[in-house]
């Protein structure tokens, strides 16, 4: 992955119309989304989940998260911006969310 | 806890001498501490833990955690400032790490 470039600002546009609940930062740098909980419990049993997803695909999130909530921030450290392996790790903690 | 008024940044600076490793907020509103890992399952076996201490103690921190590093950050909703309670949290932790 390393000596690829990141994805374009469109690019990257295009991608998140298939998970419209993130967030594109300004300079195109990363994808974000806040998860909302009832509880601390919730919100860790949730992050608990997207570490193990991120240990299984080798991708690795940076998150936040505290009583009631969780927010994921996405990017390829590598290339220092956007991949399509970010949007897919979303989409798969979208699921986690929903099943 | 909703009573009282937060410690004075006066109070916090001496509760802080018992762990040093913490940082104290310019206002003193809250006290972080960033801790290093060797990868992402270390740092997030160290935040599981964390969580299990939070629910025991009924007092919870923000946690922001990634590829080899967590950052903790306490202080107390309620009053929206610092309480003796997060000082002994902050205590409770240093012991995870070390055990």
């Amino acid at each position: 992955m390393g000596g690829i470039p990141p994805l374009t600002r469109y690019d990257a546009q295009q991608l998140l119309l298939q998970i419209p609940s993130w967030q594109l930062s300004d300079e195109a740098h990363d994808i974000r989304r806040r998860f909302e909980f009832r509880d601390f419990a919730e919100a860790m049993s949730f992050v608990e989940k997207i570490g193990e997803l991120a240990e299984r695909e080798g991708h690795h999130p940076d998150i936040c998260f505290g009583w009631g909530y969780a927010e994921i921030l996405l990017y390829s450290h590598k290339i220092d911006g956007l991949h399509e392996n970010d949007f897919i790790m979303a989409a798969k903690a979208e699921q986690l969310i929903t099943a």
